[in-house]
């Protein structure tokens, strides 16, 4: 079938959507369940309705449009992502995917089309973290848990506020929780954030894993002493363990694993006076990889790099692991339909993993799913200057709509 | 004249001075003009009355004990230190050449001594910067600016509490400085505060400087990125080039500085999130050599390391140099004196530098200077296990009681 998504209406959506919370510098701000976040949720759930469409809140507050199928025991195949934003972000995190499964919905819809599953447009909660991160995919996942909710990054209170304006509880948050054997997967369409398709002059970047993320404190303890009366040579300074680790680290990332990433982006040194040399330095690590066994070789790597920096400068060095975020594969099968989805439009596509964290990361754990991106204009995310042009916008809806329609030509009951 | 000071009665005040502040761990807390200041303050006054010396406070609130020379128009030499500690300090740094002065003066008035000058016996006020630092020298050297009150270091509240509790006022201490014409000299003994002496198996330290202080914030700019999408090796990570600042500068400290010594005590990382690459960091850098000579060229030393790192990341550099103490360079015809006075006593003795900041440096700006120091167990000060035997104790005050009898023998009116 030859059927497109409609233009207009689709970029009028992208258009409309970005009223809401819209910020002076031409960007968005609308944290998950604050007021403006509310109003464009709000607007996505008319426009649903206006085309006809079931809609529906989780207990998670995840918002979704539904098309269903002739067969009332269909599994359901989800499209999505997010319309919350980061504080001052871009129009196109987020919207892009929500706007383009909404319009998949309505031109199959309006094609009259029978698919062999339902398809759900769905507008996952607080992906960026306003309150917890990716909270209602992982609710959907079943991946929330009650000391997660009682202790969110962004403080209670605001997560107690955001629930009351939706009407949720941490009750129904926990039991927001779907069996997988009622979805047939899950698919999504983001901006890339990143300048590789552009730099590349490609169209549509498929996506082979969402990279794990994981987080690290070395703290590297030596002895503070006065700056003046202890000379140099015989100082145990924990700022040069601290120093020595991120050199070396950077480099043996450069050498030995990248496309992988790995960030110092907090420093705690004490006691923290110009007069004083540091006694207790501890350093934040983030790295990032696409499969268990490359970040199980990076922290290894690491480990050994730190021990080594304590030694050479007489400190001793406490590693202490802190959260982690699993990297997740790409259902293979799934990205060969992107992939030729990809080629009837004649859009050169590449394989690629996403180093940022997306609400496909918890789907993966339960269902088959898939990602694919469209390019940046200079790579800018997170920020007001954000921008993909319309035709990849439009590109990104179509090659959905047909990466639906080849995953209902080949599916099996 | 082959008199000693009177062992017992020194080391009896040496222990009476310690009971005010006197912490659990066996230390002092009394910083400057608070009331266990104020205490060991009326206990010295009381010493010195009880002596048969006259005492005075400046306007300033240092405190003196004086002995007054047959000559109504001589000049007055001047020997001191500070009975302020820092907060947890040990019971040695200040008191020391305060109790030494007080001794000195004693044993010469008991031997009824006619000296060619006035003997001044004066402890300054905060000399460790619970206020402002070096304060009472600074004050009678003439260093002090109304505008340095207004904003002290400890807060103006509490030097506003300090000083009602002494009775003096901003006037009175920018009027306490005195004319250099009426001060033959000034001298002191001081702890170490490190290991040189007891390393090198010496008794008396002669210093020949007290080194100069610079302060500079070198501000490295570099871009703010996603730690996961931006490719490591098209980052520009401000810390990187913080990083490579450190390693460069301590190295070039060890192989073309040495004794001087650099300090990096602070680190500001922003935006200072383990997900972000660090677009700005601060790097707080103290430095400390003998001479101007010195000090120059340590800093376009580490200005020349700082941009080529910069350079390297693709970062931007603005170097910001801060409050800065000079060095001050000791009286040559005094420093012979002590080395004479141990030679005498039989200690084995060195020239050396003092790292740290004290009286002296405020002094030396308007009379002849000299200060010398005996060893510290352990090289440990600023902490309740500072400590300095008995005999090194009783070393200091006979070293000084000679070299003032040698100054005498020597002076010229």
């Amino acid at each position: 079938m030859d059927i497109t998504i409609n233009r207009e209406r689709f970029l009028g959506d992208m258009q409309a959507q970005a009223q809401f919370g819209a910020t002076a510098a031409g960007g968005l701000s609308r944290p998950a369940l604050s007021p403006p976040n509310i109003e464009v949720r709000n607007w996505f759930a008319d426009r649903a309705r206006a085309a006809g469409l079931a809609v529906h809140q989780d207990g998670a507050a995840n918002l979704s449009a539904v098309l269903h199928s002739g067969d009332p025991n269909a599994k359901t195949l989800m499209i999505g992502s997010h319309l919350d934003s980061v504080l001052d972000g871009g129009r196109f995190d987020g919207p892009l995917g929500v706007i383009t499964a909404l319009e998949v919905l309505r031109t199959i819809n309006d094609h009259d089309l029978s698919l062999p599953f339902h398809l759900e447009a769905i507008s996952f909660t607080d992906e960026e973290g306003n309150l917890l991160g990716l909270t209602g995919s992982r609710a959907v996942a079943g991946l929330l848990d009650a000391a997660g909710l009682q202790n969110p990054r962004g403080g209670r209170d605001t997560l107690l506020a955001g629930m009351e304006r939706v009407g949720i509880t941490d009750e129904s948050m926990l039991g927001a929780a779907r069996d997988p054997e009622t979805i047939a997967g899950y698919l999504e369409v983001h901006i890339e954030q990143g300048a590789r398709l552009k730099d590349a002059g490609l169209k549509i970047g498929v996506v082979t894993a969402l990279v794990g993320i994981r987080m690290m404190w070395l703290h590297f303890t030596g002895e503070a002493a006065h700056a003046g009366t202890m000379p140099v040579p015989d100082r145990k300074d924990a700022f040069w363990g601290a120093v020595r680790f991120t050199e070396r680290a950077r480099q043996a990332v450069i050498d030995h694993f990248l496309p992988g990433v790995v960030n110092v982006g907090r420093i705690e040194i004490a006691p923290g006076a110009f007069n004083i040399v540091p006694g207790n330095v501890s350093v934040g690590v983030e790295y990032r990889h696409g499969t268990d066994g490359d970040m199980n070789a990076m922290r290894d790597a690491f480990v050994e790099i730190a021990e080594r920096a304590a030694n050479e400068f007489g400190l001793t060095l406490a590693v202490e692991h802190m959260e982690a975020i699993a990297p997740a594969t790409m259902n293979e099968v799934f990205m060969k339909h992107i992939e030729s989805a990809a080629d009837d439009l004649q859009l050169p596509h590449t394989r690629l993993m996403s180093f940022a964290g997306h609400d496909p990361q918890s789907m993966a754990q339960i269902v088959p799913t898939a990602m694919f991106f469209v390019p940046s204009e200079n790579g800018i995310s997170h920020n007001p200057a954000e921008f993909t042009r319309d035709d990849d916008c439009v590109h990104a809806a179509n090659v959905m709509l047909r990466t639906v329609l080849h995953l209902a030509e080949t599916y099996e009951r």
